[in-house]
């Protein structure tokens, strides 16, 4: 993926995804080009505080410096999971990884000495299907990356809502009352039978044999495995209910899939739309659109982020 | 309800709600007084033109003319129903009225001689909330109306949201797979299961003795009932899981209940709250408050809507 022609001309750029497994850092040059990509393991944060991630930001932005003296970026992108305050700049909290309200934002921007635009991992992602992928196009617009759980990014009239972080939560919406456990404590959630994690977690209860992801899963549906369509059609139909009702409510113009799950294409989107559409009348029907950035969305996003950070700026 | 000070001083202007049984037609005097309200039929269209409705409105401006000689409307705000697109100010349908496609916008401004502002009837009961009642202080706010059938204005980031007129369709968002039919062609809406409407019909199929509306129904279920408060509590329950889901997407921080079934007050409010949160978990909890504007919220937004026409105006 690096050395690729992401972001058009701007100043070079940091960008950081933390995730709740691994850290991905990004060096985007002056031609908007990701020169390097780095990932490691995301530290835990064992007293709360976020202090061990801005270390090794510091870290990695110094090892790029080493690397590459010849690009002096002029700004960071910071993008992190679970609960995040965009307009506050906080990382309220990630279960996963230990932190509570953390100001990331600030904290980040004095540690590296440069600006930070700080957002919400599935937000980013969704800011760079905005600006450079499939979304780009329509101004009401959901992105619904569909990996180890399910979230979206809002895009209304032309301006990404995020409700001081608790927006999108479409895989938190209740699809089946009293269903599955979900995660986030509660049940029956779109995430806790449609997201990636959920498709093999339900495969794997009732599974003679288990396997290690919701790609297998849908192999053995193929093959004639009459558990693992069951799974994967309960898992498509949730999708295209928990759809229909945010068209209801939004009335997106497209709605972008992405994710580990949208890697699945027809056997994912056409059930998907065909569900969907079966509980819309009168309503105005999406467009669905597979997501185009690719792997690196998010950290396209956060460079996107911490350009705009420099507007007018020339590299 | 004629005499109150709603909209404050500001020039005169009309009002026109165009309902699906009822017109009314209200004159606001230049202290934002409602100095008459009439009530007529509302004509059937049956050409498929808006043209009997616009007549009518020619005759009720005309009749307020004659009779308030002393009051100089300068604008005049229309409210439909059905299917409504504010940005070209087309009535795009309304199965029971008729019509198909009407300029509204710029045909009642061409029969009245004055600008119109024109909008959906539950967008002009959503502005007046925002404006003078519950919803104000709130900058993410939802306002519901319940009545007949169920729909609600958004406002997002302060600003209102219609998509073209499809937004805040909460009302024809699936919450009952398979269940009920609804008068949209679908099954299981919120409509079919928790509209006055609904409660009353759902009541009727199964009782000995039929009811006229769902205030009987809830004195009923009150009175030990027990299919009256099977119908009522899956109505609650209906909207509480709706709700819910709207807030996953959009955690609004405030949810505003209006039409006929708000003034049920604690006997629908605790229900649905108490429902709504059983299925939030780390997700924003929204204030569920009643509408304050009262049963003529429609006709106050609409003139709210002509007032914005004349901005900056003086009386």
């Amino acid at each position: 993926m690096t050395g690729g022609q992401f972001l058009g001309d701007g100043p070079a750029v940091l960008a950081f995804d933390v995730g709740g497994t691994d850290t991905k850092a990004g060096l985007f040059d002056e031609h908007g080009s990701l020169r390097e990509i780095v990932r490691v393991p995301t530290p835990y944060s064992t007293d709360g505080s976020g202090d061990a991630v801005l270390t090794q930001l510091a870290v990695l932005a110094g090892q790029f410096a080493a690397r590459h003296p010849d690009i002096a970026p002029r700004a960071a992108g910071l993008i992190v999971p679970g609960l995040v305050d965009d307009d506050a700049g906080i990382g309220v909290r990630a279960e996963n990884l230990g932190w509570q309200n953390v100001p990331f934002r600030d904290a980040a921007s004095a540690t590296l000495g440069a600006p930070v635009a700080f957002t919400h991992d599935v937000r980013a992602a969704g800011t760079a299907e905005y600006h450079l992928g499939a979304a780009g196009r329509f101004r009401n617009v959901m992105v619904v990356v569909i990996g180890t759980g399910i979230a979206s990014a809002l895009f209304i009239d032309g301006k990404p809502y995020s409700a001081s972080g608790y927006a999108g939560e479409i895989g938190h919406a209740v699809v089946d009352v009293g269903g599955a456990p979900c995660a986030c404590g509660g049940n029956g959630c779109l995430e806790a039978i449609a997201s990636a994690g959920a498709i093999t977690r339900l495969y794997n209860r009732d599974a003679a044999a288990p396997v290690a992801g919701a790609r297998e899963v849908l192999d053995l549906a193929r093959s004639g495995d009459a558990l693992a369509a069951s799974v994967w059609n309960t898992a498509t139909d949730a999708l295209g209910l928990a759809l229909s009702q945010a068209v209801a409510l939004l009335a997106p113009e497209a709605i972008v899939l992405g994710g580990g799950l949208a890697q699945a294409g027809n056997a994912l989107f056409a059930p998907v739309e065909e569900r969907m559409n079966s509980f819309l009348t009168f309503h105005r029907r999406p467009v669905l659109l597979p997501a185009t950035v690719g792997e690196n969305a998010g950290l396209v996003g956060a460079a996107l982020g911490a350009r705009s950070l420099l507007a007018g700026a020339q590299a």
